[in-house]
């Protein structure tokens, strides 16, 4: 007899140049690999409890497809929408529309980068923001989530 | 003999977002679904005598693509871009190069809502715009390319 | 026996200069005359199956004061308030107390215009609002409160 | 005989949808009617020993005339101008040239409203502004003219 | 045999509080009455070889009446809008309509003044404008007016 | 037996600053001693039938601290809030967290003052706003909260 | 022999009206209290092996001078800094003087609520910042720190 | 014997690029020449009554350099400074400095072209300011100051 | 023995809309077309011994997904994003991950058309920017980096 | 006998932060401590022949305080106030109603820091301000102050 | 036979400051000297075929000059107006009338510097603008003028 | 022997209108005329056993081109750059291009004067800033320098 009928579901979104991590700004966001903080997210979400799917895309609209597709699959999101979080309207109306609890995540500290990071129209339809801590800003993020739902 | 020849083309360009409606945001776009508004926009057009093509993508250069394409195959284009429409300089180029009538319409009230929704990029180059009157705005942009051309 | 009981009335508001249309701006407003439009306005109303009455001011307080009185007497307001669009706050309380069903129109397409033009104060409290389309905008606005009252 | 002759005299000046009080917006106005509140007004304003005129207009331009017929026979103005109080510079030189201590004031906390509600372009010439009490405010101004003048 | 024929004819507008030009601000607009300064107008007019109308009215829909009443029996136009000046899109919609060369003035310098009075709306669709130079503002403008016409 | 037990509470707190009323900026705030008007605030409170407290501190957090033990012993607050009204957050929060209607006053016209000194924090959350009648100003809010509590 | 030499110290800063909690705007923050969610803390903090103090004041100044003295006296500090988040310089001086890392916290998502708590002053010399998690906004906080030092 | 003692002088300060009249944007100001319109400056002049003389740099520092030296000198001076009367505060500090009634114009209306021109900072600290009446300008400026001085 | 090892590689990243050359705007991008462009680009990069690939896409991600893939291969990039040139903050992030000498072009003069288009959020990250030579805007971007790499 | 009773007094009033100095910032502030710093503050003082007193606080309201407590005093005020130079309009009022000649210091060029360190709300009440010349702006500021008082 | 004849003439205008390259900012600008780069542009200028003339001023009116008498002498211009380009409207009203081709270029990309020099007011009348190059800026203007002229 | 070697050299610019003090804004500049003040400048700067020498020009270029010879031939300088402290970028750049030590110095406190004075572009390019003091504003300079350098 399984009991993972009951484990939560989580969906990490990893947005434009996520993909990249430990091969660009390293000065910024680290040394370490994309697969590598991906593999352990998804370790980190299995210890509390979480079923955890990662989905990339660099394309605005598939973001804005996979998070219609979400509704009623997942009892929780995280997304680290990178540069769409400054400006893209669409996911910000998709999160809205899943009505699921959504956490924004970034590594960096976006408040005290570059004056139109520093602005993120993603937040106020999102259920809480953590920022700045590297890949614990994800760690963090599932713990969050682990007491909320 | 057919008199087909003489029925005007019409091109409905739903943005991202457009396909979940009745399942989302139902105390601002209502319960009707996707499908059955879609429906009447086919309905309605062949009243005023227009063919009817509907368009989806929650992609904004998929948009752009598909308004390339539109020229010189439809007489009129209407478009209700959702998020797209407050930041997408891609998609103005676009409609402001097929050179066909378009019209740019919002089923919700967009200037009694968020200050970022309250400026379209799109409406200067379009030749009107319909806003907050939910499904009939459709109707009510076809009426009026039907008067146009 | 009078069915007339059964007709709908709409109040169509003209404010400030365009009892002038057909004799000035004509690059941007069209040749055809004011009394021209407004008998267009009462036939297409009536073909919607709407009495119709039209009033003219100046004045932005004899607007204001129509609009009081439009309270129990109208199933719908349409009003194009000119150059009161952008800044009067009267007339803006007035439509919000009338609690009729108001749309804002213009002829032209006030987004494509003075960037003091691209701001309505009136469309906030108004059902909807229908911008660019010459005369067509009032018959698509009075097609859109047959669809919705 | 006759001690009348000491009395002081005020001018209330009702601005635009003022009129309508009682009838609309009852959610943020209450439900007294404009003359119940007038007639209150006159009897505070006997209590404080002022004789007291009202006097209603919707237009701008009116209210500019009565400001300027009052000089040298009031003692006192309030005004309640509405929607003008946010923009109309005709009134705001009207009650700066009438050298009479003039009381602005607002049922509603304007400051707790829309953003264009915000700033009163009366205040500044005024000797004081009430706001957000209701029919208070005019009560406290009454009182307030009856400690200066 | 009259040559009267031969004369152009030049409108003075005078908007709100001009009329108490004498009595208030003098520190501002100095001590001449508002009729004393009409009267130069108008002798003014007749050394320049003009028919010369002056009206006044405080409220800002009856100027618009008036300047739409101009077109075709005024050769120029001089306007003093005063607080109109710095918002009345209306009254800029009615001059630009006239098709009359029309001069703004103003006694004060506006740009010494308070920020809001340092934007006139009226100035770009005016022929030019004259600020500052008290009653002489109008002279200035007859002036103008002359060798333009 | 006392009556006492009737009397409604009102607290008076005077912000930073105000203790040197009488010793500086007389020309603004004129010569009465801090001591004199509080005494007459006293005496009014008790001619409204109220109990009234007076605190003073010039350090923002003491407000803070002062307004938090006002929960559940005051029936209205009067507050002069001095320099913090324009920034104080915390100030603000308290207000609103007591529950307790709340009057901000201001002796000078503040509007009339620096342009930092137009925007009040503090004022969305109070029941309303007094401003410009100097002493006065605390008298007609006394009269104001007798007439509302 | 003990081993709590090994443990590391965090310091967590409540400030103004955090005092508050569980009495007021319960809408917003909930109904536990503040000494309830201070117990929490502490328990979650020794779960992560953290020895932990907390610190309350409502007076900006006193909490510059607790984050003085935390120098060289712990491994972490979390702050609330509640209403002075959005203006508190002096603040955000003595947090970047300290160079131990700090994490700002608030309760509510601060990105959807009013236009000024939208900007926190403290967040560009903070580590890391974490919104919107109610109490849980501290533990993810503590998460963070025991990941990172 | 002269009578020439009782003459008024007037320095007339033509600014850069004017000296390219006729030459360049023609469309803008007139074909006429420099030296044509110079010309017919000094006849008005000494149809006024006046003495002129007149000065050109396209060096900002000669223009506050010629400002400097006119003190005692002249009775009135008319400055057409270009593209400096945008930015240039020394020339404004000159202006300012000689308590010469200055009289600031354009030939063109600069408050109907790019916005950058339609901010004088010379305007604040002249007499008055004529624009838009092409050569007119300078004609109606000696005419200014003839009723001025 | 091929010296084609010694060629350098240039990527030129047609964005949106580019793909239209030659049949839309053709006031502002002139006649030729597309595909003779981007010959001719091919054609100059030859000549200053390029090896040049040209990529087309509408969409963003697309653009970003390229811009990835260019790492290591080639020796300079030359963008032409058209309409996301002045938002797209991930392709900004994808450039500036590339660490390949990057240049921003336009072929129209983006400083004097639209405010919006005023302002590149690209160029801070690009190695240079090239606006208004039309075609001869990419030529001159390839002579620059054959004289940087 | 004492010719003590001759020297003029002035108080050092230093702000929040300010006694950390040497121990953070280095970089920007050097590494002298608070208290050498103080002692040769006192030295020059002596040197200028002043009598100085020092006093720091963090907390705003005390500045407010000790300000208030100087009047009649001391015969000058230096006042480096950290943080609070850039919002605290308490300590703003409390300068200004002093009448005492207040040199505002700053050790680091505010100037060439964070954009909201560049504005200072004190600078507009205080006789003068010297910035960005470390420990010496103290020193120029005794200076400054024993050629004037 | 002189072909010279033949030759077209480019006229490069050296702003400000430009004349301490290599002595200056040298971390900006490279360590090549004014002398040499001055040099290259003449050789380059001769490989494209063009006679070169450099012009150097650190004066704002000068360059206004050399550019006034550049008209119908020279086929293009090259302009690196330094500090100049962000506010000089002298420059660019000389710019605008000498109706040749003007090239606008700097060395350091200004999109990447201080938000002040992120603005060009020149480049608007300019026919394009090369940023970002170092002394290629210069070369690439050169040829950019060899395709158009 | 001349120990002359060892003593530093001092340059001081004076900026447009400095010129003309004691002749005009004597309330705001005192009445001590420029000569006199100089004689106290070269007096002080001895006492402080500099060399010093003074340069006037109202030309913003020509103090541009002063400040490139101060190269290697002074140990500081000072400025009073008037007007063009607000907008000359060219001689911020040729400050910050002489690596000389700078003070920025402005007689008259800037910051309680005009919005446009409140803002010095030199100011974050010098070492500081010593504004208020009259003409001891320069003598703070020196004594400044004299620590410094």
């Amino acid at each position: 007899m399984k009991i993972k009928i009951l484990q939560k579901k989580v969906l990490v979104i990893q947005g434009p140049n996520t993909n990249m991590l430990g091969e660009l700004e390293t000065s910024i966001y680290g040394k370490e690999t994309y697969e590598s903080i991906n593999k352990q997210i998804i370790d980190k979400a299995e210890s509390f409890n979480f079923e955890c799917d990662i989905f990339h895309s660099n394309v605005e609209g598939e973001i804005v497809n996979r998070l219609q597709q979400a509704k009623g699959e997942y009892n929780g999101i995280i997304i680290n929408a990178g540069g769409y979080s400054h400006y893209s309207v669409a996911i910000r109306d998709a999160i809205s529309s899943t009505k699921i609890p959504t956490v924004e995540i970034h590594m960096s500290n976006i408040y005290s980068r570059e004056e139109f990071r520093q602005k993120s129209i993603l937040a106020p339809v999102c259920a809480g923001q953590v920022v700045g801590f590297g890949k614990n800003s994800y760690f963090m993020a599932l713990y969050g989530l682990s007491e909320m739902i």
